[in-house]
């Protein structure tokens, strides 16, 4: 009997650890995703976000969930992302928001508008006013979860071979310069074209450009337009350009808790630290590019084009938000919080930066 | 034998399962810390970044570490943080570097410094500088582990009873500033005392001081200071207040690498999104105390007091850094990298402001 009853108390512990076990397997089971992203796999530091969040989510998951980063050059759709995650292809984008305005008008106010908000601004309104619910509101339709996946900063206007000198200088003129922008820019009677990256420097060179908008100096020193349109001009129309991180609801909902939370904290951290690496990243390129090209000319558009592309801006506007309720809900919020924290941007950085320049 | 049989297969299945079980309770082993906060328990957004960054851990480890925070009403000892993390008191802190200037100096400068960088220059530097590095350095002969804690944007300059015109009007004011910008302010003239924050209104409306220094409008607006004191100077002295999150270093060594990262990435977000929460309570309360007391005047001190006050910041520095060569790496770490990205913040941010304000 004493061997039977060891068996009993055998049998009871095998129960007892395989109950243990199995949770235990359960709470192991490892997913493995893949993201997509609009970017070339050495676009510092655009693909920087999604890797670093994707090392974040490995490391704090202990390994249960797996993403795989898979840069432009691997899918061939570098503007499809937002379909691809729709459609369950990937589980993941990284992209921008303001891509897919020929698809759906109310996803482009969440990357950045003309003449709009600043970082800090901006994050507050995604954050701690009603940016993120109107964003997935917006996304709902599309059955993906959106969140910012990064920021730019603010944008330069871009290079161009000659000074601009009033609103005639600009006529005529041909610029790559896409989206919104480009309509405002059609507005003012430049021809806007679109052309490759890979096209643009000699494009540029040659003249078949007179001008062209690309980020800011981390990102463009490596273009080196610098080299043949020393007219470098401040931005106004992407002032602090967001990019996206793209989840799909189905597959979210499915994850545990932990992993939830692990994969949302991953997402918010990388897109803070892209503005932040960002910043660094054109502090010291901008040092560079005019020590070894001291003839770079910083310059701010004049008064007079500046007032003729913010009323092109509010016509555009009036006109793209006729009958769509939703697009003027989103920029009328966008509208009021810059308002309110634009004052304050104002009396603190704004003046202590007036000061200490 | 077939009984026996049965139980061998059994005494394999309950090692393997038990073998698989002990794993399983190690990986599932809880952690209870503790953190000491300087701040009382409502003092938004300050004491947010803790218990968010101890919310955020508790879901992502899925409850395997549990950080309790304790306000300072709890602990009774608000300055005492890094004697607690360093003793082991308390496993973590949460606090603001430079209050610890007279223990150990070349901790000053991680808060902010006079006339120094901005929010995002500041993080840039933290995190694609120098700046991480240098404060591991500079606290590790305290055995404690720092990390930015949430920053609370450009604080400004204080409320006065008087305008100040020129240097003489700042003379024989009393003013209630602490710190490294009191040390300033003495120089100029000032009588600086140290008054305990529930006696700051009442002392500021008597007249018993004439000029305070608080946070921002954000902060600002609970003390009622504008109901006393009608001008509200802007900032010099503290451009981008970075909190500070310590953490006892051989309670951090013990934590499995998960559960580090897990911390680590808690912390990081945490710090970022006070600093945009507090941009957004600076922009409400703001918006609220113009429109409730239109009397309020928003100055910058006059070019002779700002020149006034660089040459005592400058004279102080040089005082403060003799024969304190750590200190002085640190500093002329964070002057070097403030002057590169300047360059950039002066042809973004500021110049898009200028024109959009």
């Amino acid at each position: 009997m004493k061997m039977f009853g060891k068996t009993t108390k055998l049998l009871v512990a095998t129960a007892m650890l395989a109950g243990l076990s199995t949770a235990s397997l359960a709470k192991d089971k490892v997913y493995k995703w893949k993201l997509a992203t609009t970017w070339g796999p050495t676009l510092s530091p655009f693909i920087d976000a999604p890797k670093n969040m994707a090392r974040l989510v490995k490391e704090m998951s202990n390994g249960r969930l797996i993403i795989r980063v898979d840069a432009s050059n691997k899918h061939k759709a570098a503007f499809g992302i937002l379909d691809m995650v729709k459609g369950g292809q990937y589980d993941m984008g990284h992209s921008a928001s303001y891509y897919w305005k020929g698809k759906d008008i109310n996803l482009l106010p969440f990357t950045s508008m003309p003449f709009g908000m600043t970082a800090p601004e901006q994050y507050a309104w995604f954050y701690y006013g009603e940016g993120m619910d109107l964003m997935q509101k917006a996304y709902s339709k599309h059955k993906v979860l959106s969140f910012p996946g990064g920021n730019t900063g603010n944008q330069m206007g871009g290079w161009f071979r000659k000074e601009i000198t009033s609103v005639d200088d600009l006529k005529g003129l041909k610029m790559r310069i896409p989206g919104f922008a480009g309509e405002i820019m059609a507005k003012l009677g430049l021809t806007v074209t679109n052309i490759a990256p890979g096209e643009l420097y000699t494009s540029l060179e040659r003249g078949t450009i007179d001008a062209l908008e690309w980020v800011g100096p981390g990102m463009d020193i490596k273009m080196g337009f610098h080299k043949v349109a020393p007219y470098y001009y401040t931005g106004w129309h992407e002032p602090a350009s967001e990019l996206q991180f793209l989840v799909n609801k189905k597959k979210f909902n499915k994850l545990p808790a932990d992993l939830q939370q692990i994969l949302k904290t991953a997402i918010r951290v990388s897109a803070y630290d892209m503005y932040i690496q960002n910043y660094q990243m054109s502090a010291k390129a901008w040092s560079k590019m005019v020590k070894e090209y001291p003839n770079i000319k910083i310059k701010t558009f004049p008064k007079s084009v500046m007032t003729a592309m913010k009323k092109a801006n509010k016509d555009l506007l009036v006109e793209k938000t006729q009958g769509k309720p939703l697009l003027k809900e989103i920029l009328d919020s966008q509208a009021a919080f810059q308002k309110k924290a634009r004052e304050w941007t104002k009396m603190s950085d704004y003046l202590y930066l007036k000061d200490n320049l």
